[in-house]
């Protein structure tokens, strides 16, 4: 019956939610917003140089990319050239529409392999290590022309007859540094290689470095203040599991006896308190204070009330913990399968 | 009364807690664990030569630090001794005591700021930048002893009389690179910067780069992750004002009749299920799950059985979160003080 075999290669990539191109993210807005890329206007149409170079400029200063920026970008993706040609392979997708930005300005190269499988040059086959070499210098070639694309905010700049009016237009704008690593990569004579581009970088590896080590030390405090709910969601899903129980096997009114008895009117003192007028009492700080106090077991007190205010309770946070990993242990045991239990 | 009038300094620190010095972290344990520094033998002690230094040799090949590391603590400090002296300031107090370790073998300095009051050199008082420029290439030096006590684990192997002798060791054991970077910090014939460090520094400044991205990528996974806790927290506090609410002063039923009745079958969904064979299902996914289907609100439907198991009622989702955002409105609402209620 089949007289075909389909075969077909799927690209599996990571998901990086919220993510966009470099291309929407800095090139895509020019029309967007108003503003009219200035290498757009037609070259061969008849204006004086100077009009067109002029306009260029003025467009490049109201709109310019910060050139801490465009480094961020140039030590990310030199070092993931770097890493890819040590590997003795090429990126071959360098481009706008392929590199991914995420949160905190992180570049990531997406599509990679893609050029690997569908463009299969034959004619240099025999030559298989002469060919990466040849792509690796191409992807230099398209880092540089990334860069001044990005110091134009232009794909058009690129262009070959745009390309020494945009190389102009960064030597007046950006440092010289920026300006040197564009026509180191953009001459195609040389062999190149991104070693020595880190002379260009210099410095800047300690300002990323910097800026990186910040969002890292930002986050492991953002962690460590998050980490603080798991161990309270954990706490409460422990108490939901104990408080109001229905007729547990062994016992009917189970949760309403002893231990649990405490718990509960302890479940009231967290969530279910009132004001002296009557008003229902809901503050989120007493609930993360009351339950810090339970999960350390705190030799503090607290004032427990049964519902019909008959009897009050006085006890502490020790023994309500106390209270809790007894009641909470019971659950589990009795959920342990018979034959496991001895 | 007050004869005289006390007047006190007080040097304020960031606090990291779980944090260590650079000296306990690597010397200290030379003694403890059995080990003795091979640098504390008596250099006038009448042994041959090579013996001594065999010995050296033997114990620095079983105990040595990973050259990453170390290269790691020097972009860190090379990083913050820049940015010191890009400041017209010196540093000072770069000693293994001072400088302390926290997660992810992060440094930091302290105490930095003492030298300068305590010591107050009235000497060369008459030109402060000779001064600083002075303590600036004294940071450098120790740098340059810091490192090869690390590259040798040995405080005393930067003693004048064993500096060569660990100089040696280090050709042996590292790169050329670690070499060059420790003699070039330890000629104070000539005037250094850390500018100069970072040929030596090289394509490491990118691994370095990669290790702290990596870094932020687990710990932004970890804040995703955490962040669902918090969501999944104040659900439950949210829950938990609602369910068995006692006698609310407008309604003596109030949890248990209408929208409040359903959260409470829903409550015993969450937390109070048992299996087949009547034991307590304990299940954490289970309740996070439900929790997050909760709080999207999605169309899904599940069914709740009353206590009694005489009644099911089959609700979806989005309906309980209708009900429990109804709920705790209305709470909320009964709470605010009764001058706010028009």
């Amino acid at each position: 019956m089949m007289k075909h075999i389909i075969s077909a290669m799927v690209f599996v990539y990571d998901f990086h939610p919220g993510s966009e191109t470099l291309l929407t993210k800095h090139f895509a807005s020019d029309s967007m917003n108003g503003y009219v890329d200035p290498f757009a206007t037609d070259p061969s149409a008849p204006r004086p140089y100077s009009h067109h170079k002029n306009s260029i400029l003025r467009h490049q200063q109201n709109n310019k990319l910060p050139e801490a920026l465009i480094w961020n970008y140039i030590i990310q993706l030199t070092s993931a050239l770097r890493i890819i040609h040590v590997a003795g392979l090429a990126c071959r997708s360098l481009d706008p529409t392929k590199i991914i930005i995420t949160v905190g300005n992180r570049l990531r190269l997406s599509c990679l392999g893609v050029m690997d499988v569908i463009i299969n040059d034959t004619s240099t086959a025999s030559n298989p290590v002469g060919l990466i070499q040849h792509y690796q210098q191409e992807d230099l070639t398209s880092l540089g022309k990334l860069v001044l694309a990005l110091a134009c905010k232009s794909t058009m700049a690129v262009q070959r007859e745009n390309i020494s009016t945009a190389v102009e237009v960064v030597t007046r704008t950006y440092t010289t540094d920026l300006r040197n690593l564009i026509m180191y990569l953009l001459s195609p004579q040389q062999r190149r290689s991104v070693t020595d581009l880190m002379p260009m970088i210099g410095a800047r590896f300690y300002t990323q470095l910097d800026s990186v080590q910040t969002r890292t030390d930002v986050l492991e405090n953002e962690v460590s203040k998050e980490m603080e709910n798991g161990r309270l969601f954990r706490l409460l899903v422990k108490l939901g599991s104990i408080n109001e129980r229905p007729e547990f096997n062994m016992d009917g009114t189970w949760s309403e006896t002893g231990d649990r008895y405490m718990l509960k009117l302890f479940r009231d003192y967290v969530f279910h308190q009132v004001t002296e007028d009557g008003r229902p009492w809901l503050d989120m700080a007493h609930v993360v204070q009351c339950l810090n106090k339970l999960d350390t077991g705190v030799p503090e007190k607290v004032c427990l009330m049964s519902r019909d205010e008959q009897s009050i309770l006085v006890v502490s946070y020790a023994e309500l913990k106390h209270c809790l990993e007894q009641s909470y242990d019971e659950v589990l045991n009795a959920s342990a399968p018979t034959d496991n239990v001895t």
